[in-house]
């Protein structure tokens, strides 16, 4: 197949001509694509991934029926787009992958054993990487190939990202070949990243970062001209979906939540604008968010890892001064308001590095208000944020214990009840011990359900028990617990053993009432 | 009771004249402990904590019969010595406690249901009680009165610690009212410490510590000479117990690690003098720094939370080269070495704030090889530090999870198995599921035991699992556990529920063994 010319739209993104003359096809590439090569995508939470490549080696396997017998190990940031690493998935090309995904087949391939899947820190994982663990088996120290999407290309090589930074100059770090795919179907983003990698001890710096706004790195990811083997043109967007509305329950929890940032700014615990915010993905985060516009907090920053449409709202009410994340995953009617009012919102945010974005280092200084949705919570304030009945995995850890762990306020907000197949409350959030661990009883200060706000700090385990259940367990669940918690307590403290009594072997009857009768509101204690 | 005379002892420890004023007998002091009082003592790990205050609080109570009539809430860095929280603790004089602790009565008080104990991670206690956290429900929001065990007293009325910082700055910031004990039978540590503050966000700065021996605060803690209303001298010192003996799995155990060191240096990822060592308390932490003394690596750093006698010897050997940490908890022979050949150690240690010792952001920087002791270590590398069977406390946390969370290797060692009391193999330290998580799969790297050492970087769960049963179990155990996950592999991968395969409902089968037959060995999966 022929070189392709360059459009008019890529000639005025690529500034350096000499990176022109590698525009390829993706069908070009394919070479650099043996089975069992490692590799790596730009892209977090489903925005800024490459789109060309990927399909390419999809439609490759698909039409050559080579299902299984090009499989790869796959590392991104976080997730990538559902037409890409699910379909891959799908296709079973993915032998390992890490620290993040989203998509049905490619939980499914984790699930049934075909993907060897481990989930990571995500403020650990670039680093991880640049230390030489996850590549330390193999000949080839480094990964073997790395696409990138990119917005721009400078003069000096250097590449102008997309929607989201995570990972990718860790990964173009320890890239072998690069492969740049230059998107012209969205604006160029240059001027809104701040760009650093990480360095090995004892070399490595502090970050010096004391605000949302601080800067410390560069608006470009600098590249080895002589890594990149191809250029190819992007003409599709990140493929996003809308936002999950707020429902009542959603609703309620921002009220409680809402309602104790005031009795901390009352206290004098909280200043008047609050703290830097880190909010999660889904209705529950959104509705807090959109309870802080109709509040009378102003003033508001945001450290967090996604910004979503509801900021774009935020900053039109006024609320918001800035917002810095690690990508902005908007829905495709938040983009289109996002790049007609560019001027309005260009300087009030900041895309990082997610080992920027996520460090404890600049959580604990910020005093970041962490708020994250779990699996389950346990009567003693462990919350379980990856996998159902300690066995399935759902996406994995992401950024939840970047931010539980080091946050001023860490904040867990889960409806208090989830439905089963036949019982419209079967699944009781508030549970007596966690199937899986993946946030300490150290670490968390307030649990909030549709039903109240409990506030844990410095509270024995015993004391937060009796609070978790009277203020945030359902009512079918309330009694239920109390029994699970009385019980348990007679036997170990009698035992002397009561710090944190359980019934060690009647700690998943709830889960075993789910399983073998539908609900675990049928449990017995 | 008359005002003491000033010894000559005391007059050469205590440069400010006015501080002499104040000059007093312990008993002067009753007043200012009222039945509820919240109150801090200095110390860590039983050393440069106040001896005669507790003391003769201990000693009224007693006289009195007023066991449960004077209870307090008592806040230390870490644990004080025996002689004054363990005896408070069998005197039913504690309350609430937070966050460590070291005795077997205290143990038993928090087990008992008679004391509210929390445990929290040892970087984070300073700063949420700065934060208010801990006095937030009550009408004072500070301490009522804290005890510090001093060994000077500088013209501007600083105080000069003596062998820990722990969290004394940030109990003195939030005290009412201070009482000094010096102690004139212990030299004076001036010029060992550096002593911060934790500020509040949005004005909280960057650790600007780029290796062990950087210096960001003063020698001595300021503090409010009008908050002082009690100075007594102290003759005693502290009262500290032997080390134990590295034994045969020790040593082991140290044998792994030396080697994987090595293997870890010859493939390029740690530097020839390795990176900063963090090592708990116990005679494995103690084989692992005598094992370093006889292998080949020099000009070592500490980056540590105590410093103990093995270190003395490592500086002997000339092997290390700076040791930083927040106590320096030597044996008493230990202590004798240390103050006869001051001049040769004392440029080569410092003494830090917990807060900053303990803290994520050098932790991470410094790239630090951190290793401790755990409960028990399941099979897929979750860790319990805590709660034995779930349920009954030990000492607490400790800066476990701050180091085995940032650390660049994250290490858990410990022997395979722990006697029952009718097996000498009665408790396998590996099991299919820890009964409490405070380390989570996604902090640890490697897993050793005396058999030998499981890599687990970069592994899916069922990879975990494969090497740690291989690698670390007792041979009694590994059929056992083998049995464990081929059960649950299979059964989970046909639901389609593999990532990290679990029987839910038989996890705890050997625990149940242990308890109704004697020995985790008698399980059947």
């Amino acid at each position: 197949m022929a070189s392709p010319i360059a459009s008019a739209a890529l000639r005025a993104r690529v500034k350096r001509p000499s990176m022109l003359k590698k525009l390829c096809n993706p069908e070009d590439m394919l070479q650099h694509f043996p089975n069992g090569a490692y590799i790596g995508w730009s892209g977090f939470t489903g925005v800024g991934y490459p789109k060309k490549v990927p399909t390419m080696l999809a439609d490759h396997v698909e039409k050559n029926g080579l299902q299984g017998q090009l499989k790869y190990s796959l590392f991104v940031g976080a997730s990538a787009g559902a037409e890409t690493e699910n379909r891959w998935a799908a296709l079973d090309m993915i032998a390992r992958r890490a620290p993040h995904q989203v998509g049905k087949n490619i939980a499914k391939g984790i699930n049934e054993g075909r993907i060897n899947f481990f989930d990571k820190h995500l403020s650990m994982f670039p680093v991880d990487l640049v230390y030489g663990y996850y590549t330390k088996d193999r000949q080839n120290k480094n990964l073997d190939v790395v696409c990138v999407e990119a917005t721009e290309i400078k003069e000096d090589g250097s590449i102008v990202l997309g929607a989201s930074v995570g990972a990718t100059p860790e990964l173009i770090q320890m890239a072998d070949k690069v492969i740049i795919e230059v998107n012209t179907a969205i604006p160029s983003f240059d001027g809104l990243h701040d760009i650093t990698f990480s360095d090995l001890p004892p070399n490595r710096k502090p970050y010096l970062i004391q605000q949302c706004r601080d800067r410390i790195g560069t608006t470009s990811v600098p590249v080895d001209p002589e890594k990149v083997v191809g250029i190819i043109e992007c003409t599709t967007p990140d493929q996003t979906l809308p936002n999950s509305p707020a429902d009542e329950t959603a609703t309620a929890i921002a009220g409680h939540l809402i309602e104790f940032f005031e009795h901390e700014v009352a206290h004098g615990r909280l200043p008047k604008n609050l703290l830097p915010l880190q909010s999660g993905i889904g209705n529950i985060a959104n509705a807090v968010i959109g309870g802080l516009e109709t509040s009378n907090f102003k003033n508001l920053n945001v450290w967090t890892e996604v910004i979503q449409d509801t900021f774009l709202d935020l900053f039109d009410s006024g609320k918001l001064d800035f917002a810095t994340a690690t990508s902005i995953r908007f829905s495709p009617t938040g983009f289109e308001r996002f790049y007609k009012n560019w001027d309005n919102y260009y300087d009030k945010l900041l895309l990082r590095s997610q080992s920027v974005s996520n460090a404890p280092e600049i959580i604990r200084r910020l005093g970041v208000i962490g708020m994250n949705t779990p699996v389950e919570v346990d009567i003693y304030a462990h919350a379980n944020s990856t996998n159902v009945m300690g066995s399935r995995m759902l996406n994995g850890l992401g950024g939840s214990a970047d931010f539980l762990r080091n946050s001023k306020y860490s904040i867990m907000h889960t409806p208090s009840t989830r439905p089963s197949k036949t019982d419209a409350h079967g699944v009781s959030c508030i549970v007596p011990m966690c199937t899986h661990v993946d946030q300490t009883e150290h670490d968390l200060d307030v649990i909030v359900t549709e039903n109240g706000l409990a506030d844990v700090r410095g509270l024995s385990p015993r004391e937060r028990a009796r609070v978790i259940i009277d203020k945030c367990a359902h009512d079918v669940y309330k009694p239920i617990l109390k029994a699970y918690f009385e019980k348990a307590e007679f036997e170990c403290l009698r035992k002397g053993m009561g710090h944190e009594p359980h019934l060690l072997f009647n700690s998943f009857d709830m889960h075993k009432a789910l399983v073998e009768e539908g609900s675990m509101a049928k449990v017995k204690f």
